[in-house]
């Protein structure tokens, strides 16, 4: 493997081009009018909360007999332990038992809402309050697409989902391991993610945290694009730290959570559930586990630095009682989803849940049942941090092309849904009610002339032509309307501008680190 | 047109068979555990509203004065206009203007929840409160499946989709017209469907509305099934009543609206939307015009039988503004669902609307996503009769089988998800968090084992294996396994028992009419 794969490509030359200005505007023109980026959601519609008063201070209760009565492992790191001693907890081994107060009193040095910000202000991102951040997948080693079929993912492929989440209006951030290059050596695989999402983005990103060391080089990096005071002092990079649950943080998580931490930087804590597998299988259990575990490793990384900002995280779906496989898209885990946001906020601590969950290995109804099942969770019980929220397929273990424009289309629906209801007098439209009268239509009306253009969502997957034009125009399913879209997409695709000093320094970076780093497969 | 469309099937040998007795076991354990047939939806989560105190308030001051100001049209009815101008309302020509207080005062009488009997009262549904009642799709003149495509439908495609409808656990009724059988002549139609839903199923059902004597046979054969007296005291049909938006009320509709009223039948009063057309393109403005139509018609209803079970209808989508093609799943009309039931819980009266609306030609991704933006709402905002249920394509112009399927198999996701949180013992696992503790699994635990079989809903139709099992099994999507589920219904599918009696009956009926109908086409 040599360090072309961290290149700029070819276009690099458009560079110069493009300084002399106007791309923006050609850019948007490109991408249609309602291409126009958005920024965050700023949601302006209730909560939808399911659990009572009486089940929270339940759920509450049993968290803190588990993290006092059970413990939680802190696994291969002994500063961790001793941490947690000095801290006042009762630490046997690598089981710590929290005596009751001390994990919840910890947090409250963690702030309620962080920016995150991205080397183009204009797309910084608050995380917390009232507000959704969608992130693209998160971990596939596999991508599907309607040309390949199902195939090894590469860096091309990473650079791709990046470029197609820069492109995407409703995809707010550019995300973490949006495939697994793995045409690259694990080792050497962070630093050109890394630079994958600086170079072919300007959204907010994450860094990598399989090994502290990879923590520390994205770190690194970081910093040569926002400075060193101002990463210290601020949040520049957003790190998911599952939980190895049940009950358990390893090794090489709490490696990367310290580094981060340390640095300033978010963590989210997510325990990773299988319902059946790594929780009980009833909703109340799988709450009170990943309040438990989500609180400790949240605790935890206040002790690292207090005022780190963290997310409580929950990845949580069941897996079919029969089969043993994951199951997505199904009642109880949008119960939990529920649930677990409304636990975060009453800890005062912004929430990661959600996604375009399935288990579906094609772009098909099934894809998207499941995945609106997760999404409407997403939006409706405030999820404030959405990984997976395009693109996912097969239960993560493929990204999938068509998959990520399918979604990214809903996202755009929901952002749409999340901004509430005008009572204004435009929007009480009674003159219109008036002018039109019994029996008539509102088409040509005043009202509908002044309001027709921002008057509805629109989508730019959906076909609602008559049967006869969409018979005749080759009766194309979804999935195939949105290959033309991604393909068109990355062609019209056009990089944000770069300091050419930082894409040096980082490719010098990367190039340095690469000569060390071994070749292995792990 | 010969009377065979009415007959019953060579099947009917069966019944002295089944009379033996153990049918019903044998039916289930055909279908399967999973299968067995559920009870209308008793919600036991929250409800979701998008609508401020303030909000609501507006509306409904808005609406009276579209009432009062604007006025409505009740259109090729001298009976009508009279009955409003004795009613104490402004009658001018055929335009209706209504004192403030008028209507709502009249709706009063309505009962703000009632039994729909099926003749299986095992059957029968709850219209109001917190119930959901799921109903298929009504009205497509087409059908589609993958081996047919999509041509007109046919009494045979009719019968298939009450057999499906009978068949399907999460759907509680058989609905009204499934397809539109287009090999009957239009003014013997109404007799075929409505034998069909007696015949095939024993699940509540719904009369003929395109002309006041086809109401008035659909009644009499209501009358046949469950005799004079209990029809006239209890609702056995209920019926859909679309305004004719904006603000109109036509002749048709009205003669077969004063039919089921006066007979003490349910009538759904369903302004028929499509914002930007039939409504101003704002949410606030279309949930005036909605008020307002809904609540003149459901007033109408009492006034031709005070106490005359009525329902607040919502029917509501948008329109492109670039071709005037019907949208659907967009989030104004969820806006509107949401709103417009909580303007029907004002009102005090059971809401209509919802369903798995599309505009896709295909049980595709776009199909999935626009129904589930649409089936969410449904569920959430408390939906109480909520027709198009499952099987509508293409904007409404056509029943789909292999949608029917997926459909249904959502709707009974969303009956679990209606069923609430279980905060007992069993339900917090606190015992199994501590047997399994940290690190392990909770595969095989005690409480896993105790719990497994109905821990989690089991989709039909979604396929959860490993890539390679799914490749293996042929790399079949969501609409070829449906495919596969409907053919295995529609094969296993057993008819109710009839009594032989009250078959004939119908049948005599059905051909005296038929004798005297005209076939032609309107």
């Amino acid at each position: 493997m040599n360090s072309t794969d961290t290149t700029a490509p070819a276009g690099d030359a458009r560079r110069g081009r493009r300084a002399s200005g106007g791309a923006d505007a050609r850019r948007a023109a490109r991408i249609g009018g309602h291409q126009t980026q958005l920024t965050y959601i700023k949601r302006n519609i209730p909560l939808y909360e399911v659990l009572s008063e009486e089940g929270l201070t339940l759920i509450e209760a049993n968290a803190e007999r588990v993290l006092e009565e059970i413990g939680i492992d802190f696994r291969d790191d002994a500063e961790a332990l001793s941490m947690w001693t000095d801290a006042g907890a009762d630490v046997k081994g690598e089981r710590v038992h929290f005596p009751k107060g001390l994990v919840r009193g910890l947090i409250k040095t963690a702030p309620r809402q962080f920016t995150q910000h991205a080397r183009n202000p204009a797309r910084s991102v608050e995380v917390g309050g009232n507000n959704t951040v969608y992130a693209p997948v998160y971990g596939p080693p596999f991508i599907r697409n309607l040309d390949d079929g199902r195939r090894y993912a590469t860096i091309e492929d990473f650079r791709n989902f990046v470029k197609l989440a820069y492109t995407a209006p409703s995809i707010h951030h550019s995300g973490g391991t949006v495939c697994e290059p793995v045409d690259i050596p694990v080792a050497k695989r962070h630093l050109d993610m890394v630079y994958s999402h600086i170079r072919y983005s300007d959204k907010p990103f994450m860094g990598s945290v399989t090994a502290p060391e990879r923590a520390r080089d994205s770190v690194t990096m970081a910093k040569m694009v926002f400075g060193d005071d101002f990463v210290d002092q601020n949040c520049v990079l957003i790190n998911l730290i599952n939980a190895n649950s049940p009950l358990v943080f390893d090794g090489t998580m709490l490696g990367a959570l310290k580094v981060y931490a340390r640095a300033g930087q978010a963590t989210v804590i997510s325990p990773f559930i299988l319902s059946g597998a790594m929780s009980a299988v009833t909703v109340v259990g799988t709450l009170t586990q990943i309040l438990a575990e989500a609180s400790a490793g949240m605790a935890f990384a206040q002790l690292c630095r207090p005022g780190a900002p963290v997310v409580f995280g929950t990845f949580a779906s069941s897996i079919s009682m029969q089969s043993g496989a994951p199951t997505f898209g199904t009642p109880e885990p949008a119960h939990v989803l529920f649930g677990a946001a409304q636990l975060a906020r009453r800890l005062g601590v912004p929430f990661r849940s959600g996604g375009s969950l399935c288990g579906s290995k094609l772009p098909d109804a099934q894809a998207a049942h499941e995945s609106a099942n997760t999404l409407w969770p997403t939006l409706l019980a405030g999820v404030n941090f959405c990984l997976h929220a395009a693109g996912w397929l097969e239960g993560g273990l493929a990204s999938g092309y068509e998959k990520f424009i399918i979604d990214a289309d809903q996202l755009s629906m929901f952002q749409r849904m999340s901004q509430g209801i005008d009572y204004s007098e435009n929007g009480q439209a009674l003159d219109a009610i008036r002018e039109v009268g019994p029996g008539s239509h509102f088409l040509g009306c005043a009202h509908t002339q002044a309001n027709f253009e921002n008057a509805f969502w629109r989508s730019i997957v959906a076909d609602n032509n008559s049967f006869e034009q969409w018979r005749d125009d080759g009766s194309k399913d979804a999935a195939i309307r949105a290959n033309a879209i991604w393909k068109r997409q990355l062609q019209d695709y056009v990089a944000p501008d770069l300091d050419p000093g930082i894409d040096e320094a980082l490719q010098a970076f990367i190039a340095n680190r690469k000569a060390v780093l071994p070749d292995g497969v792990s």
